[in-house]
């Protein structure tokens, strides 16, 4: 079975640098493929990318070496099954509250005797090889978002499921959960806080943590703390922020104040290359 | 945030007249977006459309200042939270039974603390402006059907869930619900007295009530009555309406007898336009 | 071979009601493919529609006995033959302006040695029989749109092209060419009388003629005249219709004025039943 | 209604010899429709193909008389409501462990009372013909998956459902399920022992009896056995086998061993025709 | 109709700045549209979009007032009438050599008797207005591209043509032409005065002049020479310089040497802020 | 810039075994990249894929490292600059029928001065790297389709066209010019000895010389006449046949004579497997 290159960094101790797909197009993908990301995660949650959309981003995606990540919009096992036969090589799981939900999670990427995973793997076994049923259970990810109040009441539980590889923090939903901002790039001492509890338990269950982040310099900060597995932007907000310097510059700054999807920070001039990258 | 037509309709006491969209075409859509409807349903449900098809439909629609909702087909969380991120300025969900259904229906609709929506309103914020996180919760609209015998008898505690604006009668689920022949526009005494008593008791909770309608005389007649959204038609049943009175005319009646997709009711003929429109 | 049965009614002098499909929506196309219509033309030129759009509706449309045509943008062998290959049961060809022209059309469209078709049927052969290449050189309709000063001028040399069976009016081009306003139901002296040439030449070279129109009522009109094909309406133009009727009813008039597409006529109220259908 | 040929066959004890789609493309599953299949399953569990896709497919099976059934990814009223509206003539849901979930599949398949399926049957009710809501509940095809320990323990119960049509079974989850190799044609007795289970007891209740096999030798077999509806390879299956026969034969081996999707076993070299057809 | 905002810019001697498209995908395209560029240009030629994708992306801007152009694959009438008819205000034709080729692409963007458009605006006429057939011929903006010997050595006759409203440099082709390396800010002697004379010619002749460019730098210069519409980088480079940015700061350079598509150069790092924006 | 493996192969004296795509499906192409053919053409022409559609298909196969190549619909630069731009390795293009044709096609194929191809490999650079425009002069291939009494006529000044790497023989149609049956595998004597000759001719010139095949033994037979690329069936082909197989097997034989497509050979049983493989 091909490697899963992403375990094969955090076995080392190493991170992984994550792309973040949330166009449904298949040449954005390819083009994002070909940067340099460890790994590409194609979001079905807050993306506007369906299951279909996901298979064709997952063919681009097999044209080079980085490793393809499905972010599943709720923990609903035909979609995590549908995503693991199209080949996604692990599954982020949004809104993960308890160890009851964290297990439903596992099983559905696992094959019986471990989970409850149905078996026809379609693409999966072209893009990883003949032995993909016998070696799937030890290669594919699971990753349980923390994001919730009752997420994080119920960590500890949460981290002692068994089979489960990673755990990835979504820092807007984890803030506005908490009653403060949602940003992508907390300053609020409470969800700093709670992110940095959440690394500490990971950590101490020898469990992966993620996270997500808007900025480089926040990511290159959230590695130094621990975190192996760090998401910066994504295509549309590498687009945006791109377009803006350049109308920016050519005297057509945004005719009305925009957000960057996803955030609520309004953008009122090009974001600063130190606040970025 | 972009204003939210329909809610303005409402709080000074006028109706809506709502466009119905069954085809996964978005150029139907936008000419259909052009023609004066104050509000277009995409129907995930019944309607021959899904996710993806529905975002280039919201596109279609964001062309014009009709406002756009979705039906989803069915009360799930996932499928909510991203009409939402695509734009939807509101969702109608069907076969809603009972106070916890309405609740986590609402729930699914509004960012915390209010409910569980999670935060990544990719479109939507494009659509809405920067501020969408900040009253979403005040602007999107929620709209539970009641079509059922379940969802009538516990009529009183849904329209007593904080959060929900309206709910919608499905006339044909609920002639089916009560054991009679499923109608768009109801004569049978059973149906037309539930929706009667609907309607009575959203008014009394200052819930907005809204129904499905086949013809502009029922439309015009449950107007009367107090709903203040109100569906004609939809999309496939104007071209098979026309079509029909265009081929009667030249001499080509529809060859074998087939039923307005939706209905039971036979079209022997062209509907007459009294009848219609 | 599958039947023709255009051809059929041309045979025993008969005339065809024809639908005409602007959509790139399958769905659509089999809800007209069901209402009775003789023929069904997805235009390419003019509609909203490519190849591989075409291909579903053909597609849709064969699930009934309604004959596929297709009108192609251009006079081009590569999409012709691409139509043809792809089981649709007739080309209408737009913008033929000499002899030349019409002999490079039908040699599109005909197997050597009659013409220069490429031999691949790939789904006509699924749709028509086994026998398709025998026997498609007399059973596909070529038809050649009259619509320039040009072709107006070497109509007699268009109509003697071995192979030809048909020529297709359409009065907004027409009427443009000769200076006047472009309608659907031309009323101009000129485009009258340029329509009434055309059929009186046809119907001396024993060649079938057809037109386009906006109404039943001039749809008749031109049956009674001799026309053997006869388009009403389109896809679009019955969704429009109909709809302005229903807001029309419901206090909705269209917000601003507007047209149907490919007419210049503003429609300022719902068309009067007396005047479409 | 269109009559179901499949309910047919089983009336006359004959059995169905069923196609299986797992490519999300209208034309392979059109050329699929002409080759006398009695039936065809779409698969929006394994396949590549979600709902739009779907909608597209049983379009082009509609071209012909054979029966199209869909198999749903999951026990979800939301999808088996949506294939149904959409003009499937059966649905095949996976993974049923318990009475209560056949009896809520088989709910999402009926109208009231006998269930609780709403009421928009848009494009079955052009397939199918005006009185479908009439008799769609004595037309349609349910039919549960047992593939799991659970469903085995309670496969007295699930057959004992009011209104369940069918059971299928699927080979390679029930043997995983069983702790052997998943195999599409199974050896291993317990497999083969749990298979011939599950037949006599459907036999017992009338209950017809389907299986998905890898072979036309085993799938013979199981019709020797009782089997009414037998599932054949798929279209992925076809196009593989036989492109490595070509490239066997043409000395270009596939270049590193591969399994067929869906299965372990690996395929060294070109199957024999034996084996095989 | 709707008024042509690029041509208001021209008429007051202002400059537009341009965006340009590449990706197939609505709403990539909606995201630029939403940024503040004056036109976005849909790139049929280069970019990986075709005809029916181009609809899409033209309801996408039409979300906005950005202005919608699209530049077509070749001079042909066919896909210039399409383009038209779906409701880009404006036609980039690459590859312009003579005075014949100007005056047919001209004549296949107006209607007679300035040319020989077809008349069926479908969707141009809900973008525009109902009087597009009347205005259009003064509203729609026509651009020659000069990119090739023939190009430059028949500009004086390109620039005479009744109808031309502007010319359009392509720097990469024309630098393959003049036998110097293809560069999208051109730095050789040789292409830079083609591209001064050019310049030159069109400003005597009252014709618009606007040109590709790789950076805000060389766009800034180009408005200083006199053009008035200058393109920007596209949403792909936009995608792949702000991506290759973060990567190096997150210590993830591009695996191997790549190069932006379209263009020769090999960025071996980051481009410098200075360079690009 | 990425090998050209075909040319490699052709460089050493061996043949290429060439696998043919005319399904639309990305799905499918990947499958059939995974069996080991030295190359994959998509078929614009006779195949039901358009330009779209034939991206998603090279990021398919682009999964492997079987070699890309597109057969275009027609001799129409626009087409050719797209394919070529979109990854394709090479072009073969029909109905080629003198040396300015040829010379037209090679020219479109090759950046200037050798041509007049325009500059801008969006996707190319991406799959070939960074070199490519430096390389794909000589990397690229040109593959003429000799299948007309004309293109025989002047074969010799075809195959003395600077640029032209390749011939392909298309057996149906050049049976069809020749006034014979078309035949996949011919065996009229005009045919084969039309074929033998063009083979002789081709050898002389040091052109490569391709033919198409609906058989492994006449493949075989081909390559051992001297031809270098041989396409064996196509992916509608393997599907068919194969079905045939097992439905034979099976007792449902397809219910009415039906032909491959792109064929007249009526196949009334399973063809042998002598025959195919």
């Amino acid at each position: 079975m091909r490697e899963n290159l992403l375990k094969s960094l955090w076995q080392r101790d190493a991170y992984a640098v994550n792309g973040w797909l949330s166009l449904p197009s298949t040449f954005s993908a390819e083009v994002m493929a070909h940067q340099g990301w460890d790994s590409l995660t194609i979001d079905l949650q807050h993306g506007l990318i369906d299951y279909q959309s996901a298979v064709g981003i997952l063919q681009a995606i097999s044209t080079t070496s980085t490793v393809p990540l499905v972010r599943v919009p709720w923990l609903d096992p035909a979609i995590i099954m549908k995503v693991l036969d199209a080949g996604s090589y692990g599954v982020i799981c949004p809104m993960i509250n308890s160890a009851v939900e964290a297990r439903e999670f596992v099983a559905a990427c696992r094959y019986p005797p471990a989970g409850t995973r149905s078996c026809g793997p379609i693409r999966a076994s072209l893009y990883a090889g003949p032995d993909y049923v016998d070696k799937a259970n030890r290669t594919i990810i699971t990753m349980a978002m923390i994001e919730t109040r009752a997420g994080l009441g119920n960590l500890e539980e949460i981290l002692s499921i068994e089979g489960l590889d990673a755990i990835y923090v979504g820092p807007s939903d984890l803030a506005l959960a908490l009653g403060c901002e949602p940003q992508l790039d907390p300053t609020e001492q409470e969800v700093v806080g709670a992110i940095e509890y959440i690394l500490a338990r990971a950590q101490k269950k020898k469990i992966v943590a993620g996270i997500h982040t808007g900025s480089t310099a926040n990511a290159q900060k959230m590695i130094r703390l621990g975190f192996q597995f760090v998401t910066v932007s994504s295509d549309v907000r590498l687009l945006v922020t791109k377009a803006s310097e350049v109308l920016e510059a050519m005297g057509r700054p945004r005719p009305q104040p925009s957000i960057l999807p996803g955030e609520r920070t309004v953008l009122t001039s090009a974001p600063s290359s130190s606040n970025y990258a």
